[in-house]
């Protein structure tokens, strides 16, 4: 962290404690340098982000002043996907704004990743140099699926903090959650299988339905509450769904959470209807709130939820190791993983396990999740001072997500592409739907290591939607 | 290597090029003890595997001589497939023979690595080490699907030695060649569709054509020499044949090579049909002779040939990385597996690129080279010697499986499970095809690191196949 950012969370916990009150002055420039020891220019980019961020006020020849009310940014419309089943083809759009990620040279709004500088990658490769230099040569045939049992072990403890527990027998190590979730997908279903997601939807469930030849239909999803389960009863009344991939934390792109008695009776139906939940839940640790939100697999009684996570978002990018808790299908699972791609890679499980040994995972995930939410906190006040009129987010309590809903006469594929030619990225909102229906939705990273760098590219995007209205 | 091995290794040189001609007396154990300045106990370990070999024979009180003749034992029976198309279901008993991997106590002779002590896993680990420790973050996000370039490239580099030339963007670095023939399966073929395969065929291709829910047809193929294009020719006639999945290298479990002149009639014969092969080649670089055999892939002229091969079995077991060079479908692979599984993992990459261009691993090859073919000799002999009468087994040109087929009033699974119950495990001919037909067949693994290991692990089969003539 750079020394004004150390210096804006300060000043942050102050506000947020109250030893600095709404309408309170802060201290001037010189007297913060010599409080301070740093020089005037970390505390004018220290202030500029608390400003950014909406915490504080300039007043014109007198100073800075403790903001006296948040700007609110409304909450997106609900969604009203069609109710019909549809076939799945994916856009070609996809595939392009993935390419995206290859280019540095754009401020990465597009990006599916957090900046990869915020991840502990030198502990990881400490870890795995030491390992792997003390590894027994068996270990790299030995195991296979369904993976090391110390780190499915490891895993299993994760769980606790949510004060539920897994055995780790029901884990199977995976390349990455993209791999967990596509193998569930392909031991709950057959070709032509009808499979529930939510509106809108990520990108990658609508991809694995592609590729395995299945169906959607898609479930109105409130962009704070997440899924409607009385919606949800209903589509179940009327078609043959025979399976669900849902995210019930932190969504991808809404960021919408459900509540627990959400979760719950969501659970209830599908066990009453003995359908299986793909739980897609690669987000849950980056939780801003006190508590780590629970997943609907806590609820699961009867082996029907197959729970799926990584560390690819929370500490590992490009480790590729993730996982499944998949309930009664897990033997199945662990064959298929046999099947199609033998083991996880053998390095990245030995980083991961030291790393999960040695401690401080906890301590990372900390830093992060203060870090994206001061993030969120530029996000939306650039979005209520440089949008459009009319522009909608909805503040997720978790994740690195925003989404955004621009007024209706906006083609969010033109912002996109305008917003490319000027360096920026962005995730048009027709990625996230089989039929293309978010027209004027844009889906925001905002897990930037920089956030002036992520001011700038909003300030941006803002500006060029104000072109297009 | 141990030093009775490297004596072994220097007398063996010594019979190759005629210093010492057959019938030569061998000097003796005290001659060589001062010659060359080592202890008794290591020329008599070399002596005697140089004996299990057949290199030497022991006359009672004179002292070792070069043998006469090499002891020979006959070809296994070309196989006669049904000829009729064949759902696929894996036994139980794959999952249960890849189990065994697992338990330390078994002499791995039903293993499908080689002993991983005989990979050079210290010098990967420390170019893994250097390589992530100055790793770029950016490297563990930017990269997806198709992999690294700079990866790919080498790769390439690696056909060159075959004298043909595989441009890097055909290439799509994949989790372990399983991974690379299973999208490959998937990108040419629908669920239902017909595939023809060898006979016996490797069980992991009957599984993945089970996962797909494909049908199977197995063609003739010859112990030696492989798949019969003319009998392959007159299916395609008869038979709505979509893709092959064939192993024109090694095969496995037969270990036959098909002729250059085979491949090319095969690949001429596919291309007129507009019939995809997928080519199974990760035995390639264990070639014993003075050549590495070319693919299928090197007389391809259409880009109908999928060309898969990975480090698993010749460099870096665990650290799955292997690729497909797709042709004309490599940007549908690319896509594929950037939808199942995202990318290989970067750490896997990192390593194996840097291992390659410090250089070494022809080096490393030529070693492992020299000790399966000496531990190939080794268990020729103990067939010979230790097996019934009736016995036979084809001695590949490379690779480290053994294909045994027993006199015919053998149960190969009742040997398997007898071997097991005295700790040798075995792969039992029931494995190798979707009917169960090879009854009284065996693959043997004799990529062991220690080669009298070997040897006391196939006499105890011997042993107990005599028992159940």
């Amino acid at each position: 962290m750079k020394r004004y950012e150390q210096l804006a969370g300060n000043i942050a916990d102050s506000i947020a404690n109250g030893t600095l009150p709404p309408g309170a002055k802060l201290p001037s420039v010189r007297q913060t340098c010599a409080s301070r020891g740093v020089n005037p220019s970390t505390v004018f980019q220290a202030y500029y982000l608390l400003e950014a961020r909406g915490l504080v006020q300039a007043r014109p020849r007198s100073g800075y002043y403790v903001a006296t009310g948040a700007t609110s940014v409304p909450e997106p419309d609900y969604s009203r996907p069609s109710g019909e089943q549809q076939d799945v083809e994916v856009s070609e759009l996809v595939f392009q704004v993935l390419a995206h990620m290859r280019d540095r040279e754009l401020a990465p709004l597009g990006s599916a990743f957090p900046d990869p500088s915020l991840f502990p990658l030198q502990r990881l490769a400490m870890a795995q140099s030491k390992a792997m230099r003390r590894l027994d040569p068996w270990r790299t045939v030995e195991h296979l699926s369904p993976g090391y049992p110390e780190l499915r072990r490891q895993i299993s403890l994760r769980y606790l903090a949510t004060a539920f527990a897994i055995d780790s027998t029901e884990l199977v190590v995976t390349n990455g959650a993209m791999e967990a979730l596509n193998l569930s997908l392909e031991v709950v279903t057959r070709p032509g299988d009808l499979v529930a997601v939510e509106s809108p939807t990520f990108y990658g469930a609508l991809q694995a339905l592609e590729r395995l030849n299945l169906r959607a239909i898609e479930v109105p999803t409130h962009p704070r509450t997440g899924v409607d389960v009385a919606a949800l009863a209903a589509i179940l009344e009327r078609h043959p769904v025979k399976a669900c991939w849902f995210m019930p934390n932190f969504q991808n792109p809404l960021g919408s959470l459900m509540p627990d008695a959400s979760k719950e009776s969501l659970v209830r139906l599908l066990a009453e209807r003995q359908i299986p939940l793909i739980e897609d839940d690669v987000y849950g640790e980056l939780y801003f709130g006190m508590h780590k939100p629970r997943p609907a697999k806590a609820w699961d009684t009867q082996g029907l939820v197959l729970h799926c996570s990584s560390f690819s978002k929370t500490l590992a990018p490009g480790y590729r190791i993730g996982w499944v808790a998949g309930g009664r299908f897990a033997p199945a699972i662990a064959r298929r993983k046999l099947m199609s791609s033998l083991t996880a890679a053998v390095p990245s499980q030995e980083a991961l396990l030291l790393y999960l040994e040695q401690g401080g995972y906890d301590r990372h995930l900390r830093s992060l999740k203060g870090r994206l939410q001061g993030n969120q906190a530029v996000a939306l006040r650039c979005i209520a001072n440089h949008f459009p009129a009319g522009t909608r987010a909805s503040p997720p309590e978790g994740g690195y997500f925003l989404w955004i809903e621009l007024p209706a006469s906006i083609d969010a594929l033109e912002l996109h592409r305008l917003a490319l030619s000027q360096r920026v990225s962005s995730a048009p909102g027709h990625l996230f739907s089989a039929d293309h229906r978010f027209k004027h939705h844009l889906r925001i990273n905002f897990g930037q290591a920089d956030p002036l760098e992520l001011e700038a590219a909003l300030k941006l995007l803002g500006r060029l939607s104000v072109s297009l209205v």
